[in-house]
């Protein structure tokens, strides 16, 4: 993908819904200029693929929302009421002219809320608009991954959970940069390393690979998030009798690997075509009982795993 | 401080300024919730103390907001404009009830944009309000300090400025969980140490000791965000004849130093009495031709930089 290929995800027929379940438009401003998630990207989100006028995956993203939010000692969330946002949020998608069988892309924000008025606990709400153009391309022709090295320590991810290294908050400006970074390479996408070399993830997705007939993804607890799409994968491996692992990968393993793929909410499985520049071996995923290609076999998973 | 001292930065009183320089206040939202400065953290600000009707030290801030803006690809900031907006606000500021002889915080906001109008360009605005409580605090009675280990490596912030461990980013939910994690320990603030054990910073300013008659302070290429107000004083210290030093720190050479500060642009000053439980030194900063406290020291140096 180019940069010029991306198309905004916010879009004309996106909708808005409030913590109050109330449904509006892009039309006006929304947030309060003191807002803590905006000043100091003090909070978390989700984003979730729409299909078929449902919400793709969304206990695993419910789930991961109240264990963010209890990281980042903030409130639990209700998750009656962002049940009933996304219900409101979905109905209003679906009266709109831009949904039909387009696919749709939901953000839930939450955030501290208000500096200038700490009582009112979490801002909170959730916005559907259509995917974003980059999407059918990475699932189509995959994606050039540059791995980039970062500062992350596995081992002191693990004890000091307080730097949030498993928790998709706001504070995602280091994800972005590395798209850049990634870009200006002439890449499509980026592989993040940790200190010590180990595979972590993408920016925006989980990696997974085929090694020996598993499916094999870096720790959960190594400073990666944990992937909802990752899990309802190997959920499913699980049950079709795939074996699964979760591992220590460097960039070595990856090119030893039969596939690698990114996997994520929205894209759901993009396949890596090269690492830095070299190519890939291009196996399918495990059969076992998955069939298809890796998009489909991870759409299909992923909606047996909504249901 | 404790977290119930905190009183909430932007109150009644507050003052806001769009990119336009209208003059509003906090009563309703002016923020779209597809501004990616919300949804990714992606942006940066600055924060100014406002005294006697002006804006401290704030040629250092500008200049600091013009390169975070080249580091993270955003366009470079109109520095007429941002000037006019600030002017606008000082002003406006000037007329609330709030203001008074009362100090004030300014904040400046700078994001990405929104998401759904990429060709907008950024969103720029800022607010004042008076400063928060806990200021008078650590500026009266120093703060209580706890060492905290992060991930951040000093050789890979100097080869991989894309990891933006030099930017004031929105992104900053790192640094308010540093403040949570301290006070759990019952301490005031934190010690952000790198990989190797180096000191880097508090998690909102800049360390300054005095060791042997110098001001010594982190190496500021070395994953720290290079400080406004430390920059102004070891610039005044070197016209007074105090010699200053970039230097690799340890908390041991901090407990060996004949004093240590945090200093900021808001609070200015806090002396350190407490690494981890353990007693700091009390002395004052050399005097050459800087006299009085450490708060009184740099304010005097922060005003006459602005001046």
């Amino acid at each position: 993908m180019r940069e010029d290929a991306e198309t905004p995800a916010v879009a004309r027929g996106a909708v808005v819904v409030d913590h109050d379940g109330r449904v509006a438009g892009l039309d006006g401003p929304q947030v309060y200029v003191d807002d803590l998630g905006l000043v100091h990207g003090d909070g978390l989100f989700e984003t979730l693929l729409v299909r078929g006028g449902r919400a793709c995956n969304l206990d695993r993203h419910l789930d991961r929302l109240a264990r963010g939010s209890a990281a980042m000692d903030l409130p639990a969330p209700d998750r009656r009421r962002w049940t009933a946002m996304i219900d409101a949020g979905l109905r209003a998608w679906r009266e709109t002219g831009a949904a039909g069988d387009r696919e749709g892309m939901a953000r839930l924000v939450r955030t501290r809320g208000r500096e200038a008025d700490p009582g009112a606990g979490p801002t909170e709400y959730l916005t559907i608009a259509p995917v974003p153009d980059r999407v059918a391309a990475a699932r189509r022709d995959g994606v050039r991954v540059v791995s980039l090295p970062t500062a992350v320590d596995p081992d002191l991810a693990r004890r000091s959970p307080w730097l949030l290294a498993g928790v998709k908050s706001l504070s995602y400006a280091v994800n972005t940069a590395a798209l850049r970074h990634a870009r200006s390479f002439g890449a499509d996408d980026a592989l993040l390393l940790s200190s010590t070399g180990a595979v972590l993830e993408g920016p925006r997705g989980s990696v997974v690979a085929v090694v020996d007939g598993r499916l094999v993804t870096p720790r959960r607890d190594g400073g990666v998030l944990p992937g909802t799409t990752q899990d309802a994968l190997f959920a499913a491996a699980d049950a079709a009798g795939v074996p699964t692992a979760e591992c220590d990968l460097d960039v070595a393993d990856l090119m030893a690997a039969d596939g690698v793929w990114l996997v994520s909410s929205v894209t759901l499985a993009a396949r890596v075509t090269h690492i830095d520049g070299i190519g890939v071996a291009q196996g399918d995923l495990p059969q076992g009982d998955l069939t298809g290609g890796a998009v489909i076999g991870v759409a299909a998973l992923v909606d047996e795993a909504a249901g």
